[in-house]
């Protein structure tokens, strides 16, 4: 496939250019994995000039790596961004929507960003997707309208993230079954049963459960 | 420390030697990530001369790690073992003490095998990981009497499996709190949440639901 010379000189900003290439290599990572996408792979998917390749990503592969993982990682935590009004339970369902439309679009790409055990994996690439997890995290306590979660309740929320990450990559593998919104429905629902069971356990947790089943009757 | 120079000129069988260096490796990836656990700490922690390390583990560090990870993963696989006979539950729990024994002993060693993010993780050491998850799976089938388990119940079990992983680790950030016999009592309490979350969108599970049920009133 012969890429038109087009694009190349087209007048983008560093931040156009930069922002292009780094969705031409979540393409390119979408369904190859990061040790196997080159700078050229990535300059021939823009339609550029390798060198202008090697100029934004003097660093080469695990620049690249690493940029295109911070990107996926803000648009993940763009996903999370939901209104924090109305009943609880439909904003979790949601940000799920979004967060499964991402896991879609990605495919394999999200598998070789999440899961690490590549050879490009660092401890600053752990850190960018445990930062997307604690975010995540983050956003349930504040809809959940909690300042200071408690261990228990911590716990809790970490384990429902860390099974919605397992269900994603799964989900990938069994070729996208069940389909997202039934998926979306039962991951609502576990949540809501993982956070009873804590609920019997730990105060603030039972508030809260307290708080979602008034929601359902409004 | 300058270790006894005994234990060096007992007489071990290969196996017995190769058995006490792993104990030994071990113990140190315990407390130390793998990348800073070397074949000379191996020898000083076994107090064995380092050319006998060496003529164990010729293939250096990633050797030895890759043993010591095979062997923890053995004794993983061990912790699942558990005699069909019984209610169910007690049977799970019974595992669960076992496997949080073994997360207590080996503690930061733990992470470091499951997590991955390590300089030495390959794609090797990720299938011997995937190998103990899967045969984690393959044990609570058995225990359930079923042989052919759907995908809404396998990705059940498969996201309790992650679920219980965060679990550990978090459990280990948090100083080994709750105490282990509460952590387990949870983790049942959340298996049998989780699979009656997916008992409303799935016939086997449902089933399944029902035996638990019926083993508990006896």
């Amino acid at each position: 496939m012969t890429p038109s010379a087009t694009p190349a000189y087209r007048r983008l900003s560093v931040e156009e250019r930069r922002s292009q290439l780094l969705d031409a290599a979540l393409g390119l990572f979408a369904h190859r994995a990061p040790e196997d996408v080159s700078l050229d792979d990535v300059a021939e998917a823009a339609g550029v000039s390798r060198p202008l390749v090697y100029r934004y990503f003097p660093g080469g592969k695990q620049q690249l790596y690493e940029a295109a993982l911070r990107s996926a990682a803000e648009e993940l935590r763009q996903c999370f961004d939901e209104a924090r009004e109305g009943p609880l339970l439909p904003r979790l369902a949601r940000a799920l929507d979004r967060y499964l439309a991402f896991v879609d679009e990605h495919d394999t790409g999200f598998g070789a960003l999440l899961q690490g055990g590549s050879v490009v994996e660092t401890s600053r690439t752990s850190a960018i997707v445990d930062g997307v997890r604690r975010s995540a995290a983050e956003h349930i306590y504040q809809h959940l309208g909690i300042t200071a979660p408690g261990p228990r309740l911590r716990m809790t929320v970490r384990m429902w993230i860390t099974a919605v990450e397992a269900a994603s990559l799964i989900w990938l593998d069994e070729g996208k079954q069940p389909p997202a919104a039934e998926l979306r429905d039962w991951l609502v629902e576990q949540f809501v049963a993982v956070l009873t069971v804590t609920a019997g356990r730990d105060p603030q947790t039972a508030e809260l459960v307290g708080t979602l089943a008034g929601d359902d009757r409004d």
